[in-house]
């Protein structure tokens, strides 16, 4: 049986079992669209369900792990825009819904900076390693947004109040080593061995019983796992919402002005040359 | 409108729309009695209410945040002493309501040492930073009391149960760093600029829709929500019972006693001189 | 009234009402075998109702805290061995049950490395103190088991995700620091010090009311019994299974092999001399 390919992800599949799925998108820092959650959900529930995969490796190339969503201006005024918001938002919801449900061990090697979306749902893979300049950002109050994938959830449970708030309420950015004090990380391992040490320690957790790993991974999540899909759908009810907020759209339409002034500057001092 | 006036707080509503909320009762180290509580409650209703706070900030004027529950000489055991216990609590119990209920963003600056209640309503907080000098007592073992402000369920929640066992049950003095360490606290941030800096803070969250912070507030907040009231409820039941308790009595009066010593003992002193 | 007798433990009931119950084999690192965790759930279930026991002091002998449960040659396939299993992992589970509904303060003092079960059972202890020396393993994957004691719920709750998952998923033995970091062990104690050090932080405790104590454990509890018990039920029912797994059997057996083999060669060894 043949593997499924994924244009915006590189992906390798070890004859040990682990299954490496690495945002394959540099020259954009692995930002997210729709493609990418599509792919990344598809991932989630074939590897679910593919015996061959015993350990998912997430991982990013490049010097980002994940920039977050890709910022649009947005359209949701229109018939059609409104509609093509709705589909994207069920696209995320399913990555999220396929990382509560996923049975086997996945473990995340952050490599670089995370933002957003790459923040939230780091909290529902089980283990998770960063590069000494990896640092987490959530931006959502910035943008009018709310928090999603179950942060509001998952971040105080893991990091205590104070932290969980400062992220999703205040927006601020948290170093590695503020990440792995509270506990959200691990530990971090340098840039040069990131991936080849998280490739031992998964290819080492392949080798224990699949069955045994996905006993005890519903042991520790079954009581959970009815919270975290009712957050989700909380959460992506609000999050309809807040994107059509005049000041949601406003923070938006104000960003995307400032890139394409970016841009425009670039390209004109490019031509000056 | 006028803005309501508070006795024993410094208040200032910043154009900002941050409202800065100040224990200002330095001379007894901003000791907590019914008034105090009265105040604190009635500001966080009308806070919670008023459009033109923004953000919350909690802090104390002095060497300490806030010396916790002034102690009386217990005398629950005639009728208008019982009455008025009575009475003491449900104001205390009104505080810890409306801060499990307070919808906007609420910021601890914790300005020099905490005991008792003042310790366990940071925890109802959303952020709490502090001074490098800052401790954080809760001495309700030796005073024969228990646990109250949902402290029960929120410092397990926040520090892991080793620590919160040890205030809690121990009565264990933590310094900033162990409360840093634990993430009971944000970060130190020195004396002297720690007022100008999370003014800051709050005036930088002020900025945020008011309508995307409250709608993340409680997507954090609403599960809990009606398990913290619950607790709220049981805990001032048991402190009911606790205060009336013959051990809590002795204590109480052993303390009293010495205090009282201790200011007979200074004024012999300085009527010598 | 007299004193229980146990075999396997050192015990001693001070004046001050601390009771001090230490692992007493220290020639096998303290491993646990039926009758120990017989004799551990008696001595719960007597200090529990025994009004001269106000603190229980839970610590060891010797080099080693507890090297876990003892491994024998899996005999499951036996009728015999299958009912023996039966007998053996209900008192386990007594012992859990024991400490979940254990009403006064425990205190751990680990005085050296952990593994098994006695890694997972601090987590139901109220505060744990550990030495520099101590380690944490809990090697379920390795021998095919699953989580026990509760640690799919507390380890999570703890120590956040991450650090839980290495432990429960990958086997990762912990260092006291780590241990530290994450709450899970409030502060390191030198091992010269430790038991007198902890004795005296139990003398004080144990001067505490013990209505006080009782009714605050209970409120930092009472929420949480049913979902440990329920996750006892639900591990035990797991782990039925999973000792009657091909690879738990596997992995039994290669443990059980390498042991007689090593004890083979070191008797070989010193006969040739």
């Amino acid at each position: 049986m043949s593997l499924p390919k994924f244009q915006h992800f590189e992906t390798t599949l070890f004859s040990s079992g682990v299954y490496e799925f690495a945002f394959n998108r540099p020259h954009i820092y692995n930002a997210l669209n729709q493609e990418v959650y599509q792919e990344w959900r598809d991932a989630l529930l074939w590897a679910a369900k593919d015996d061959r995969v015993k350990v998912f490796l997430l991982t990013g190339r490049g010097k980002y792990y994940c920039s977050g969503q890709q910022l649009y201006r947005p359209n949701v005024h229109t018939k059609e825009g409104n509609a093509a918001d709705e589909i994207r938002r069920n696209i995320t919801k399913g990555v999220v819904t396929a990382l509560i449900d996923f049975p086997k061990l996945i473990i995340a090697a952050v490599n670089g900076p995370a933002y957003g979306f790459a923040v939230t749902s780091l909290a529902l893979c089980d283990v998770v390693y960063a590069t000494p300049d990896a640092t987490f950002t959530t931006p959502f109050m910035k943008l009018g947004f709310c928090s999603e994938a179950c942060s509001s959830y998952t971040f105080p449970r893991i990091m205590g109040n104070s932290k969980a708030n400062e992220m999703l309420l205040m927006g601020r950015t948290m170093t590695v080593e503020e990440m792995v004090g509270c506990g959200f990380v691990s530990r971090t391992i340098s840039k040069d061995t990131i991936r080849q040490e998280t490739l031992k320690l998964a290819e080492e957790a392949a080798l224990f019983s699949p069955e045994a790993l996905k006993v005890t991974k519903d042991l520790i999540r079954h009581m959970e796992r009815p919270l975290l899909h009712d957050m989700n759908d909380k959460e992506m009810i609000q999050l309809h919402t807040r994107v059509r907020s005049p000041e949601s759209i406003a923070s938006l339409n104000a960003f995307v002005d400032a890139s394409e002034k970016r841009r425009a500057e670039r390209q004109a001092a490019k031509s000056k040359l």
